[in-house]
């Protein structure tokens, strides 16, 4: 890419990235689109705005982003968002830093040098004004070179500085997230797998309640023993949808009948995708099929708890420190049978994964692993294979009726020219949900952790692929003739192309930040997606709400993509300092406009107390490794002969690490009892806490409905305390 | 070697094993012999000989060893030795089933192949009888090689099935220990360490009652910090030496008195080794410093207690469970400190260790590895170096004085023969020592612990300079000049080398249980000391006591040396199978004869309920794969073509080791609750537990002396409750 594409892509997108801008502050005024610029504050039951839409600055945004502290987004996002603004924060000290030495000094160094470009523009002339200013320009094995041995150590010393703090400071944010006084079912309950069968004459719950009562006669409460929900809660959807659809067409109704009030009854066809069929009434309809189910629902739920019960079991305990030390212990001395772990919130209980026997786990979770290294280094193989069998000539000869459509000159032209691409790009947006699902495959019962799970999986996808696939591959291909015919030459291919390559990184992540943040802020797709379903499809409240819904940040692939970013600025931090500035605003502008969105748009859907942090650390330290060994790699290749002084940094990271994990690491994974042992504001209520681990197939639909429903949403308020 | 000389040396080993074995029956009949033969049971205050000494059949000790049950060993030697006993029944089983399948079906396949032979005769004619046994025999590529492949799995099945079974026995044998019913000292605390420093104004021992009555309300009972003994210790052994010679002295006197009414009372001087200096009468003399010392030893015990705690302490509960469950949890959210781990017994703890620091042990590892790995691969550099020092002709320059000693003819020639040798011997001799003294220099706060920690050095250091050393260097030195030539044939030179060498391992091993079982049993050393020392030094009972004192097992060394027979057996089981019948009688009679000596002879010196096996375990799986590898690579020089069916043998193995790693391993690290959970035969008296863990240089010297004595020794009976 030459200087001025480069000036003109840049220019583009920041021209978009303002009109976007403006068309947020326009749109978020006015208070029709309240519901997609604040939902979180209105499901918190928080005015949206302070203030009123009109009178609002149209910056406002921007000064709330800024003077909101950590403790306003633990309490309006929960301390996994707070962990990630940390991580954003780390990511832009670490630039800042490096910045400010690493420009005034490296620049003028790189650009004053003039050995290379003497001897090559005659014959190449490839060279531009981005070039001049990366270490591609300092002669080989010159002197100037030392600074940036120094610069490499710099960036290195920065990073250990603010990984440090991080980690540190995300220990305190857990550990004050764990003591606190609010009652949380969580911090009171365990998960028990691999329960071994059951003794002659006693039931799967009473074995369980005698073993735990046996170890802890004053601390255990009660035990939930996990059952095969499958049908129970395929009956419970079946009927939650018919409750669904009797509402609609009850509004159906009384809409019409508001226009005319000798209306028709609505009224729907039985059969296929309601073509055919039988005609019938459709409120007298669903009202039928309610009552069938429900006395169905009741039926299966007993079938469940009596006859389908699991070798696994929820476990209360009435004290917080009973419970966290419980979950750590070694219970049984065949160590593969009644293992524990902490319970997580009974919103993000898998509950299918909840049964998976011990050795199943290991097994699926290998399994899995060989599934995603495949994914990895071969997803291109049956993806080229597809886009091949898929040409406009097959396409047509197996659906004939594309035929006429075909035919048309243009959409042949879009048609061939995207073909091929189509097959990659439904892959790489089905990917996240794919690897998500590997996740949950391995057997994992949290949604929390199968969300790390399938972040480190996305991290490794998009690093290789990415960053080191274009890096090498683009390098390889170009040049392969050259290395055929003298294979050391790659070293030399290498060398000249890292810091042509920056170029194309300094695009990509301009790209990503003006136009990927700006389509972030303005929501302009779930706009468009809420009015239009507003306007045509919903009928009821309930159908507007789930309309304007607005999910959680998805950190599944929210991490990974920034640490790609993290990884591509890093690594050229000292080939090419001029993608500094880039890395600076990419995680400035991220905290600034994603403080805003977890401020007032997503809601976060499970809190983990901030265990992502131990994986992006590990990726961040893998990260910087990475970029210790370009290092060492590119000074190799420039023959500099004092290379060997990087060598400690590659060791002192591991080392680093190694101090980091074992000091902040178990903390991570086990509560310490030295923090659950804080006093609570109140006796918790122990029914409540119980209750709110009952799954809803299990709990709805019996008399006490509304009962167990308060349990299950408000865990802290005290409730009725019938069994 | 030549099968004349086999049979030859054979023979002697066991006719020498046969004239121990009288020895030991004639010695071990007579009275004056019960302390060296049956020194267990007289410290078990046990009637040494049931029936009396002269009465006893000569082979009466056979049908005890083999009539005494899992139940007899734990009861007089613990879990430990009954764990060993298990180790011994496992390798016998394997090597018993092995050759059962083995012996009848390969050494005919081999006897009968001649292909090799009439190839091979006609040039070199080294076959020899017991050659014609082995693999080496059998043509290569030849279908009878298949038996060969199918006695390799044979064998690893075998293995796995003893070792499953062993595994599973000996978390029982552990579980059964740790639920036993009485009051046992270090199973009521734990071990805190890396407690950090102290805030303003609060003495280290209110931080720690604070922090645990804080997290364990209920069941926190006490806390012991520890101090810094060193000085309080040499003291203390500085007094008790006193009291030793005050003893002596009072003998003498009273048994010249005996002889000579008029007897002299005993003096000495005071100067370098009692040569020089003033002539004092020993007994005032000692009786002035005993309670000179006394006073000084109380005053350096308060201020130790005061002054010198450390960052450590052992923390007390009152229920079993408690103490478990509070070892195996994490404390504090900074992992690095209040670390925690189960206790081991008072009279085990190393308390100069107590206090290392969390990272000073994690360095000290490491140094002590790197340490261990330059002694096992480079040890022979210094050996070579100082041997060829010590030359007879350096030895006389350097100690003149011994110049007419070496000009005796007789003299010069032994010292010349062995001088070179002297080095190596020493540094053998001193190795396990040296090994010990590395773990210990770990920061590893118990000996059991230690021991295990030495054995392991010690496996890896005689299987490399044994096993490998002996197999790969003698073949790769004497045909170096046919490698030179030709690299390639190095596996041809293997290939035959690896069944010859098995000759020299035959005679090993039966030179190890003849030879070594045969000094074992009859104990002629221990005897002649003690009976000299008896004679002409002891004057005291307790004098007496301490030479005829039988040390224990000694694990350190014992399980090295038998895993090394494993390793070399269970290596050439198929390659020359006439080996397995030594290896049973290894095994076999180690078995028998150990059995008779952990009932008699040996008192051991601590109990780990078993710790060591996981690390035996370990190390027979490293030896299995050994086996499998070394298989591998002998079919592969034999150019046999199905060679890799043998490929997933180690793979296998691995499988196998993992799994039965993650279903008992844990267990061995941590008490399970399940298991501790057990009931108590009576109410603990936690004061007697709290104070068998004063060690004796704190607890001695008070007025309370004998309570505190008391109540170190015997921890299960009730003792006074004054503080």
């Amino acid at each position: 890419m030459d200087f001025p594409s480069f000036l003109t892509s840049l220019a583009t997108s920041f021209i978009l990235f303002v009109i976007l801008m403006f068309l947020f502050t326009w749109l978020s005024r006015k208070s029709g689109n309240a519901e997609v610029y604040y939902p979180n504050r209105i499901l918190k039951g928080m005015n949206p705005v302070e203030g009123g839409y009109m009178t609002r600055n149209p910056f406002a945004w921007m000064r709330e982003a800024i003077s909101s502290s950590e403790t306003d987004i633990i309490n309006m996002s929960g301390v996994d968002t707070a962990v990630y603004f940390v991580f954003l924060a780390t990511a832009l000290g670490i630039f800042v830093f490096s910045g400010i030495v690493l420009l005034p000094v490296l620049l003028p160094v790189a650009a004053t040098d003039h050995t290379i470009r003497e001897v090559n523009t005659t014959s190449k002339g490839t060279f531009n004004e981005l070039d001049k200013l990366s270490m591609g320009q300092v002669g080989n094995s010159g002197a100037r070179l030392w600074a940036f041995i120094v610069a490499t150590y710099w960036v290195s010393i920065v990073s250990y500085f603010f990984l440090w703090r991080a980690y540190k400071h995300v220990a305190e944010l857990r550990a004050k997230a764990l003591m606190s006084p609010e009652v949380r079912a969580d911090q009171f309950a365990i998960l028990v797998r691999d329960i071994p069968s059951v003794s002659e004459g006693q039931s799967k719950k009473e074995q369980i309640d005698s073993y735990f009562s046996a170890i802890y006669p004053e601390t255990f409460y009660r035990s939930m023993v996990v059952t095969d929900n499958k049908k129970v809660n395929k009956i419970y959807e079946e009927l939650e949808g018919y409750k669904k659809k009797l509402e609609r067409a009850e509004a159906i109704y009384a809409e019409s009948k508001n226009t005319n009030p000798d209306a028709l009854k609505p009224s729907h066809k039985t059969g296929f995708l309601g073509i055919i069929g039988e005609k019938v009434d459709s409120i007298e309809f669903y009202n039928d099929k309610i009552k069938e189910l429900i006395e169905k629902l009741e039926a299966e739920q007993k079938l469940t708890l009596k006859e389908k019960q699991q070798s696994s079991a929820l476990v209360f305990f009435n004290s917080r420190v009973a419970a966290a030390s419980a979950s750590q212990n070694l219970h049984a001395p065949i160590v593969d049978t009644w293992t524990v772990m902490d319970a997580p919130e009974p919103r993000q209980l898998i509950w299918t994964n909840l049964s998976k026997k011990f050795y199943e786990r290991i097994i699926r979770q290998y399994i899995v692993y060989v599934v995603v290294f495949l994914t990895i280094f071969f997803y291109i193989i049956p993806i080229g294979f597809i886009s091949a069998l898929t040409t406009l000539d097959n396409l047509v000869k197996m659906l004939p009726f594309l035929k006429p459509v075909v035919k048309l000159k243009v959409i042949k032209t879009v048609l061939e020219a995207y073909l091929p691409q189509l097959a990659l790009i439904i892959f790489l947006a089905l990917l996240p949900k794919f690897l998500l699902f590997l996740s949950k495959a391995e057997g994992i019962p949290s949604e929390s952790h199968a969300t790390r799970a399938a972040s480190g999986k996305y991290f490794y996808f998009t690093v290789l692929n990415v960053f080191i696939g274009v890096t090498l591959g683009g390098t390889l291909f170009t040049s392969f003739k050259s290395i055929e015919h003298d294979p050391n030459s790659i070293f030399d291919v290498l060398a000249k192309s890292l810091p042509q390559n920056a170029t194309f990184f300094l695009t990509f992540v301009a790209l990503k930040f003006f136009v990927g943040y700006g389509l972030e802020l303005s929501r302009i797709v779930p706009l468009i997606i809420f009015h239009l379903k507003k306007k045509y499809l919903c009928k009821t409240e309930a159908e507007i709400k789930e309309a304007w819904a607005p999910g959680d940040l998805g950190y599944a692939t929210r991490f990974p993509n920034d640490m790609l970013i993290m990884t591509i600025v890093l690594c050229y931090s000292v080939i090419a300092p001029i993608i500094i500035p880039f890395g600076v605003a990419y995680f400035g502008l991220g905290w600034l406009l994603l403080r805003n969105q977890a401020l007032k748009v997503y809601v976060p859907s499970f809190e983990s107390y901030g265990r992502m942090w131990p994986h992006i650390y590990t990726r961040m330290i893998a990260t910087l490794i990475l970029y210790q060994v370009t290092m060492l790699g590119y000074f190799g290749v420039k023959k500099f002969k004092p290379t060997p002084v990087l060598f400690p940094l590659p060791i002192i990271s591991l080392i680093f690490a190694f101090i980091c994990q074992k000091k902040f690491r178990r903390f991570f994974i086990s509560p310490a009892l030295e923090v659950v042992s804080h006093e609570l504001k109140e006796v918790p209520n122990m029914e409540i806490v119980y209750r709110s681990f009952i799954p809803p197939c299990l709990s709805a639909g019996k008399p006490d409905e509304h009962q167990f429903e308060d349990a299950l949403s408000h865990v802290s308020k005290p409730g009725s305390s019938s069994v």
